[in-house]
């Protein structure tokens, strides 16, 4: 369940929450610059965003988690590096190009990380280099580096915003999240919005605290907040090659319980996570399925991304269409290729809390029909319709909301449980990956 | 590769073509009829067509092959006891309602199934049922008794095609293919649009044949050729819980060579995959991935079906983008997940016979990215446009055909193989799923 009931009438409302949640914590600076470039491999101008999040001091105190994805992108290589380095001092992130397989791509990212610590005053592995885009294409490197001391000049210590929109590519809305407590904070931001589905970590995630945790604390922290987060989220079930999630604690503020913080990082976690999924490419729903009665828990999420990954299921949620056959078609396909045997006879299911299905059959009629209608209409975050060119865009612009498709599976088996966050599948998506060129 | 390569200019063309593949073997006749019924759940008129595929004689020579998913539909686990049976001597099949997770479903079927016998003179066990469409809803058991005498009485020995016409759902065209050998033949029907990704068989499929072979090797022919042809396709990935592919021999004509049956069979299965993933719902591209140098085959068909299922990569193709970062990304994905430590260093990838892809980087330049463009929209089908309403139908109507977009992935580690064939993902498919109520 989402910890936000808010709904925003308008921009003005959103921008202002926004302002509020960008608070940075204490010890961290950030600031981002735009320019034009030329990419190689197509030879069309555009436009990419450098964005820097510096520390007052550098810090022992770090952690991060990469894709599992085997074709890892050059960030991520030199990011996995970075883990051993006694201290980390500024994270500097560009949009556009995701430096994946391109040319050089390891030197490339190495080069601007000793750019950017000369221009800050640290050593070149003090810096963890990010990039999110196009995969394949090389990195505008010149271009870069000389928009970097822009980006250094533009560093401020009150707010997370421009950072949170400097990293964006395809998003709708910057993703900020953060939990006060203990007299410290912590801070996140995230860009994902396609090629979302994480492995063991996600997309750019970026969380800051002052808050005082120890280096061993914080990565086992973070461990856990991702696995119950970030992990449990799918977009499109395309794990991407560049996803980051990095903590960073400027240790400012002494943190007295270790145990609320993972609760607070977790909470932020999960918010975010929600909010990118909501953000997801052309998403008009966002569905959560809750698997109870599980033998396992990685059973419980198997059957859950089973749900939420599967296209006609997807399709049949933007439509506002009840077909709950695909439920259970998407449920079958993971259970016979994956736990062929688990015993399916006391599977139960709801749709919007309404019994759906028990003892191996469908409990439907055209008055149960009408109630999942209602729920799924109610759940919509807007109604499709095409643009006089005829290309899909969604005119949304408000997190948070607590609005879901909210499906419950009981397996009735064992104990575990676990909850999957998805979204539907709509001509938006199409529009975004298949009309425009990137 | 595809057998044939002739495109059909007009649907004249076409239909001149389905009727010279439809002569039925000796020994078989088939017949439909069509009627109106009201659906339980929704208490909205629909139209459903029974189908019967007919032998003279019950024969012993039978096959089968059924879905894997973990919720079958209730003529699956009839199908399941008739490959114990004796003999066959009919298929009943209906369009509209799958029959699966419905009450009273196997009760349903094998009512049918002695319905008809009685109409046939023929055991109840000596008929296969066989359902696809919505799932979860129940069977007009009463509408279609009624109708039997019917499609009995329309039983004739010349052609297959109002079999063919008479199974499908959203399909756009109907799905015959044959093979002449020995004086007999192979003759096979296809019915599938969506919920595609066979997982040990596929949709249904029917296959007949006058050529004398045992139950045995009938059998073993069947698995072989299933397992190269519908077990290699995805449209969306979702295996659906009414597969069925049945093969049935009346043993008229004397088979010299069982392994020329056995080729014959593979090829014939072969092209109606190929002809159920062009008919795939909203299809404008068919994507062939050619995986080598594997060091096993699951291998190379999981990094296939890892290629042509990313939501991604498919609506790039769609939109004839070589955005072929995604193409690396949903090898990895796959590698990452289910082969962590498989040596990529040898990858080498090619695009319509073009290499993109070595020494672990991309060779992309703007005119290597020209040619894939041109690779890309040689493919195409159609192009994608909506009707005034709003909504993407396609216009096409017509196999067979060659074009596709040709993937290579030599892994250079191996010496196994594996080609996966899948499609692109559109507006129209979004339509048919989405916009549409089932």
């Amino acid at each position: 369940m989402p910890s936000t009931s808010l709904s925003f009438a308008s921009r003005d409302a959103h921008r202002a929450w926004l302002a509020a949640q960008a608070r940075l914590p204490a010890g961290f600076r950030c600031g981002a610059t735009r320019f034009a470039f030329t990419p190689f491999e197509v030879a069309k101008p555009a436009r990419m965003t450098v964005t820097v999040i510096a520390l007052d001091q550098p810090t022992d105190a770090f952690a991060a988690m990469f894709t599992r994805n085997a074709f890892p992108g050059a960030p991520i290589i030199v990011g996995r590096k970075r883990l051993a380095a006694p201290r980390l001092g500024a994270v500097v992130v560009n949009n556009k190009i995701s430096n994946v397989c391109a040319p050089g791509g390891v030197e490339t990212a190495e080069r601007i990380c000793t750019e950017a610590g000369k221009k800050l005053g640290i050593a070149s592995d003090e810096v963890l280099p990010s990039s999110t885009g196009v995969i394949g294409w090389r990195l505008p490197e010149d271009a870069i580096t000389a928009n970097l001391p822009a980006a250094v000049a533009a560093l401020q210590a009150e707010s997370i915003l421009p950072a949170a929109e400097g990293i964006v590519t395809t998003d709708l809305y910057p993703k900020i999240r953060r939990a006060d407590l203990a007299g410290g904070s912590i801070v996140g931001i995230a860009k994902g919005a396609g090629m979302i589905e994480p492995n063991l970590a996600t997309m750019l995630v970026y969380l800051l605290t002052d808050l005082d945790v120890g280096r061993d604390d914080l990565r086992a922290a973070l461990t856990a907040a991702v696995d119950g987060s970030f992990n449990c989220m799918s977009i499109d079930s395309d794990t991407s090659t560049s996803d980051t999630v990095a903590l960073l604690s400027s240790r400012r503020v002494p943190c007295p319980d270790l145990a609320a913080f993972s609760q607070a990082l977790a909470r932020v976690c999960a918010d975010l996570a929600e909010d990118v999924a909501r953000n997801g490419e052309g998403v008009h729903h966002v569905i959560r399925a809750a698997v109870t009665g599980a033998p396992d828990r990685d059973c419980a999420r198997a059957i859950g991304k089973s749900v939420v990954n599967s296209p006609l299921f997807q399709c049949a949620v933007c439509g506002n269409d009840p077909n709950v056959g695909r439920l259970v078609c998407a449920i079958g396909k993971e259970v016979g290729r994956n736990r062929p045997g688990l015993d399916l006879s006391r599977l139960r299911l709801t749709l919007g809390g309404r019994t759906i299905f028990a003892d191996g059959a469908f409990r439907l009629d055209p008055s149960a029909e009408g109630a999942l209608v209602a729920h799924l209409k109610g759940a919509e975050l807007y109604a499709s319709g095409p643009a006089k060119d005829g290309v899909f865009t969604p005119p949304i612009d408000f997190p948070p909301h607590e609005r879901a498709v909210e499906i419950g599976i009981d397996l009735g088996i064992g104990n575990a449980m676990g909850t999957v966050i998805g979204t539907d599948r709509s001509h938006e998506y199409i529009s975004e990956n298949a009309d425009y060129r990137s």
